[in-house]
């Protein structure tokens, strides 16, 4: 049996920045099933040979390896290129012809095989049409086909589903991989092993003792490149209706029964379906804002009101969560890239500690913070936690002090990259860390009425509020904050890792 | 008004190494009540120039500060020397003109009077019933009065009444301060601050998510010029029934409502008083030994059978601790110096990762470690927190990481001495973390049968278990742990101080 992932989009961005060079890894590794072919479809006329070619000059850059071209000249040699184009069923007939023949090269008479749809949305209907027409791939035969997805999966609710009811017509749910490679994510995996490998977090996750959740997601550079689409599709999709509903979803989830697809995709469900929709609290629950120079940027309308900041507060109506407000930002142009989830924990329900103060005649401290648990995401990846000491000294006063722990401390093994992970996980057929139908649907059940408001903001042309790039958003966010008696937690990456990888 | 500290047994080791360094410590630090003035008095012809001069001597050769002459000069003027012997009555009455005359140097009609027992406590009795036949005490006077005195504060429960008794007949509770310098230690204040002015500890800290708790204060040093005192006093005596079961309460106690001494040394007797009385499980509930050149030790018996190293196990049969193993050991000549508190955590209720392992077919995990928390007390003051996180890479397998916390590393503010600490308290009139009579008594009520016991066996000659200096005990005391499925801590402190100061 062989494993051949074809790769539709293979001259586009991702193939060349993420999906062969964690082929590329795993392949040095030994991790890659035996024998395995990778072949890269595009419209361009290249032969598999000008492919390779490409693909090393481009890699090598980002290598420091010194063995990179002693491990490359091993690794191009199960990697090929067919020219073609989606739209055309007779590309899929030669296709199978190509595949076969890779086969027979490799004496093998079945392959097991994964598509990967790297290319425009705006393709995914054809493809999946095309793959119906000419039976190059079906759900009769689930342990044959694969298909991996890269977000955004559909614009809103209704093109969700209907996406996904096409997949459905050719694949089995559990043969169709969404990728959020967050999922993927060292730190994120992290959340899981924190919350139910450890005794001492999971008693007081809960609105027993925690006040509020922050879960940001900022990034420093603009939006560059990225204008037109960043125009059509906005922050929310980009965003929030993945990344950080996925963190959201994994930070409040019930803990499954086992870590295994069904349990945790059940789990996360369910957080997403119980949290409030806020058809008509919308200004409430969210606060936005677009960054100064944002209009300049190529391909991006002169008068544009898209935001590029945006604050939302969700509620989780079920017993473990309710009343407890979970905060999410995102914002492009921000003061410091940085992935990070912040639990802050309630206030001692009794301070002690005041009659001694005021009996030794000191002033009286401050009011006690609570404490909060820090996980850090990303740029490095590590977790802090926030409590109170004594002030070395002849009185009981009190000072802020860490607990740090940096994954980045792991010698001798590095962090994976989260496309290796996801990758061996589609090869093993494991879904638990890909957006299952109904997971991706009830996001899209949130996101809604907030798009809806934005958009009918930009129709009604109500103008935005501006923040300077490197900043921390709009003040209205800040303000928005205050009001409620809390704030964000502005803090960029503390957690140091000492040697850098291409994790990001 | 004039404060007297009147130090009985001026010419002894404790006053040259404790009492009179952490004066000093105070009066540089401006933190004295003014005027003060200090009195030793031991039955040695000094004159009180020729006192201070020994005792700069002395001392000087621990300070590295460089302006300490200039300091000690300001300060001996404050420090008077009174030859005369605690056994003679009369000498009281010239002590008390000595200090009506020092009040007059300094123009005060009044003096708060505080005497300092530093003496052998065979001495305690003579000296009380002389404050009363002189009126040098009088609980009539209660904020005229104070008294310090330092362990073992009696010899059992029956003479622990009997010196209660004694004092009560010239001071009031109030006024009599028994010194544990372990109270005063940065560290064991902290643990208030741990438990009581953060949220993440208290709701675990319970049977239900507790498994065990660990109590250690070894020495390394072997027992040198104490043989004569260790062959009468012994180990449960010398640390158990001041230390270790200080410590313990501390960790034990409910929330106070208020940190006042009435409140937490209620808590505090509380706790031991709920301590299972252990008369008929003896055995079950105590492992001993003695290291090897224990018997070539100056003044120790050839065939001594005294131990110098004790492990017990006791149970609070309260609502919160039923069921929950407190281990307390401490032992001379020892692999390390260390005080330390770890509390171990119970695992997961139900560990959810089993059947991922399973599935990618790699060997199972290892049964997973329960979380635990070291609270280090000395040589180095810190906290550190074990928990599991996941090992970088494609599966779900656990290492044990920590989260650490260094008391040292607050760069301005050095840890202050432990009788720095507890001397300021004295002169405030707070007697928080100092031993109350009932909590002495209930002390001695839970060593008693274990001292006993120990007693009847050197009587009837039973041998004695040896270790090697150096090691963590004796053999039988891992093996006792071990057949209850648990396992000693043995580790010297990791916890590092940058800065080293006397603290100890």
């Amino acid at each position: 049996m062989m494993n051949v992932l074809i790769i539709f989009g293979a001259s586009g961005d991702l193939t060349s920045r993420k999906i062969i060079p964690a082929l590329f890894q795993l392949f040095s590794e030994k991790k890659l099933p035996k024998p395995f072919a990778v072949i890269g479809i595009s419209r361009t006329r290249f032969t598999s040979a000008e492919w390779r070619k490409q693909l090393k000059a481009s890699i090598q850059k980002t290598m420091k390896d010194p063995d990179f071209s002693r491990d490359w000249d091993q690794f191009e040699s199960i990697i090929h290129y067919f020219s073609g184009d989606v739209k055309n069923p007779e590309m899929f007939f030669e296709l199978n012809c190509f595949i076969k023949e890779i086969q027979k090269e490799n004496g093998e008479k079945n392959a097991e095989i994964v598509y990967y749809l790297a290319v425009a949305p705006i393709l995914y209907t054809q493809i999946i049409q095309n793959f119906e027409k000419t039976g190059l791939a079906a759900k009769d035969f689930p342990d044959k086909y694969g298909i991996i997805l890269e977000k955004p999966f559909g614009m809103d609710r209704q093109s969700a589903e209907d996406l996904n009811r096409q997949l459905h017509s050719v694949f089995q749910e559990n043969q169709i991989f969404r990728i959020d490679h967050y999922l993927g994510k060292e730190t994120v995996n992290n959340i899981f092993a924190l919350r139910f490998a450890n005794t001492i977090f999971e008693p007081l996750w809960n609105r027993d003792y925690i006040e509020h959740i922050q879960i940001t997601v900022n990034e420093s550079l603009p939006v560059g490149r990225r204008g037109p689409f960043y125009e059509s599709t906005g922050i929310l999709r980009d965003m929030f209706q993945n990344h950080l509903l996925q963190l959201l979803s994994i930070t409040a989830m019930e803990p499954p029964a086992q870590f295994d697809a069904k349990f945790v995709r059940d789990e996360k469900v369910k957080v997403l379906r119980s949290i409030r929709k806020s058809k008509y609290e919308i200004e409430k629950n969210m606060v936005y804002g677009q960054y100064v120079k944002y209009r300049e940027e190529q391909g991006v309308h002169p008068d544009s009101l898209v935001p590029t900041f945006i604050a939302l507060r969700l509620f989780i109506d079920n017993w473990r969560w309710k009343g407890v407000p979970f905060y999410l930002r995102s914002g492009k142009s921000m003061s410091c890239q940085t992935s990070q989830i912040l639990i802050q924990y309630k206030k001692p329900p009794h301070w002690i500690f005041e009659n001694e103060i005021q009996r030794k005649r000191e002033k009286s401290s401050s009011d006690p913070e609570g404490n909060s648990l820090l996980i850090q995401i990303q740029p490095s990846e590590g977790i802090r936690l926030n409590f109170l000491s004594k002030v070395p000294g002849t009185i009981m006063l009190f000072q802020n002090s860490e607990l740090t722990f940096s994954f980045g401390n792991y010698g001798k093994n590095k962090l994976p990259e989260a496309y290796q992970r996801l990758l061996l996980d589609v090869f093993s057929g494991d879904p638990s860390l890909f957006a299952r139908n109904d997971e991706v649907e009830a996001a899209w059940d949130i996101i809604d009425p907030f798009q809806n408001y934005i958009d009918s903001a930009i129709r009604r042309n109500i103008s935005i509020p501006l923040y300077e790039s490197g900043s921390w958003g709009p003040s209205a966010s800040d303000l928005w904050m205050q009001k409620q008696g809390r704030t964000w937690l502005n803090l960029c990456p503390i957690i140091d890792r000492p040697e850098k990888n291409g994790s990001y």
